[in-house]
């Protein structure tokens, strides 16, 4: 039995992970990390019976201590921690969305867990740091977001040397059929709406910046060691070919399923073990199907185009470039700025940011949050004026 | 430098073969067998200097001879066997086309050789024998045809365990726009005109009967040791997708790339070494694509259908199906019968064929000469009452 660490289990992808292990002998829910949905982690601590649950806030703590008093409840950031580093050799699920899943992240490399990385800042803000720690301490970390995971897929048996590019699939998200001229009218409610997946309002908003793609971009650079030039993106509007792996020889190895992100998660929790899996989501042959391959332009997504240089440039660029789009969108979900207005604050982030090289963790954190209260005031400011 | 003797250089596959290793110091031609195309035999014998040449007729041999004193000719079966096993550690290339490239295969595997086969009929009519003799002799089979060997590369580092099914893909061939009523009255003409491929005469009509991917099924069968149950085919026009496997989850791997067989022709001459690749042949992925996927219809391709039941069957049904099959067409070639009666040959044939399991190489041989014999005695006689 496997014993799993759980941060994010109230998100998309944690309610997914849960559903994997519900009534599944080989996992155990460990220990849980959840923000503010209270109810949704009442309801998971009765399914899972966690032995710790950590929680945003004290007051929700102590509260759900009264509740559960077979659970331990810890909270805030030192909670955090805790949960991913609880127990023996658990396994670590990271699908926190944003910065904050970092440092648990780190520390359960140091605790030499292996890890299943849904966080996708963890490499953008910190690739290099983190991959020299998964080295020394010798830990398995293994993509479970669906281009990741089917990248990770496809290179199973074959040398990084047969690899001429990788190739991540892109929806569009959901503006992919609207000029730019148009994305000025868009709103909040618009930018929910995903063609294919249904996710967490963080994620869909990037999906139709394209912001997701160049995050995705970076964190391939870091997951399979390769320079930005052997990494391109191709917009596929049906999301079923999840991510593809061009050869030397220019034969394209290709991973395809249904829109299911309980796919990636459970292969990544039976790897390499993945001849029994109890979930099984095929894709109908008995039905026609048409898959289209369109050629991203960068001109449409100015900020994958910026991911790449950021990522080239490095240092903390990418933080800035993460951490402006954190807040921006933000503000656009609290419909204090427009979308395009997203774009133009990180733009704006990046282009003025002093960058520095090999930075530490605190540089990183410590940018992150100078950029963001930055941002913040800026706007606070705006509003006042207006 | 590896040696490769050829067999079946003039052909379509020979001829990319010979494009492969072409200037190419890490190939040498060792021996080639050819038919009766003597001026193409010229021409490869001055380019990549073969030491033996077989070729079908006595006289093509004593004619070369005179113009390549520092050649050994030879001809006949004997002369494809002596073409097959030539020299030391020689990788063998089978790419005739029909039965007649059983024994040399056999021949090569007691040689304790490496085969890459293009020869269909090898596996298709004594697949369980040529499984048997390479475990005996601990030699290595590896497909070179675009569907079974993209099978074999989504097949690398994963185990059979956690296939659910391979896929394989068929363009539909000459003829797939039309209705099966339509087919009564098409000509050998149209039926040479495949939309992809350029290739022999013969898997050209093939292609258009689906009797190409009901011998590539059986063959599948063996090479991948998989109960026909999880071998499947889907029609995909623009013969992208050479082939899938999809794993038990319902996830499925695909390998894609330019229709061109010199790339898995490469593949299989360098395997395991694939970093550097000679030759490259890219998908272009700045312009748009779109892949389509129809079910397979059995009862618009019967004789795929009857495919799987001879290979169920088992026993010399498969030799029965193939024989007739390769009768049948050259039949057509010859302007003696029309299209459906390729199907009502082989389906007649293989009616009236008495079963014999576990047959011998010599059964094989026989009963395939016999069928044969028989079809072209009916076509003879029914043209003498006309």
């Amino acid at each position: 039995m496997k014993v799993i660490n759980l941060l994010g289990a109230t998100g998309s992808i944690g309610r997914q992970v849960l559903d994997i292990v519900a009534d599944n002998p080989t996992f155990k829910i460990g220990a849980i990390a959840v923000g503010k949905n209270i109810d949704l982690t009442r309801n998971i601590i009765q399914v899972h019976q966690p032995s710790l649950v950590s929680v945003l806030e004290a007051d929700d703590a102590i509260k759900l201590e009264q509740e559960f008093p077979r659970t331990v409840f810890v909270y805030g950031e030192e909670g955090l921690l805790q949960a991913s580093t609880y127990g023996k050799n658990a396994i670590l699920v990271n699908a926190v969305v944003g910065m904050v899943g970092l440092k648990p992240t780190i520390a359960a490399i140091k605790n030499r867990q292996t890890i299943l990385l849904a966080n996708k800042e963890t490499l953008v803000v910190a690739g290099e740091i983190i991959n020299k720690l998964v080295k020394e301490y010798q830990t398995t970390l293994l993509p479970i977001d669906s281009e990741h995971n089917a990248i990770f897929q496809c290179l199973i048996g074959r040398k990084k040397e047969e690899v001429k590019k990788i190739v991540i699939t892109a929806s569009g998200g959901a503006f992919r059929n609207k000029t730019r001229d148009q994305l000025a009218f868009v709103k909040k409610e618009d930018a929910l709406q995903h063609p294919n997946w249904s996710m967490g309002a963080k994620i869909t908003i990037d999906s139709a910046t394209m912001v997701n793609k160049g995050l995705e971009v970076m964190e391939a650079h870091y997951l399979f060691d390769l320079p930005y030039e052997q990494i391109t993106t191709v917009l596929h509007p049906e999301s079923i070919v999840h991510s593809m792996v061009e050869w030397r020889d220019g034969s394209v190895s290709a991973l395809l399923s249904q829109p299911d992100m309980r796919l990636p998660i459970q292969f990544a929790l039976y790897y390499p073990k993945n001849s029994n899996p109890p979930y099984q989501h095929c894709l109908d042959w008995t039905a026609s199907r048409e898959l289209h391959f369109q050629p991203m332009d960068l001109n449409r997504y100015p900020l994958l185009n910026l991911a790449y240089h950021v990522g080239k440039e490095g240092g903390i660029l990418p933080a800035v470039y993460n951490a402006s789009n954190e807040e921006a969108v933000s503000l656009f979900l609290e419909n204090k700025i427009s979308f395009l207005d997203i774009e133009n604050i990180i733009v704006h982030a990046v282009g003025n940011a002093k960058n520095k090289k090999n930075p530490t963790i605190d540089d990183i954190m410590d940018s992150s949050q100078a950029i963001r209260k930055e941002i913040k005031q800026t706007y606070l400011r705006e509003r006042m004026y207006i």
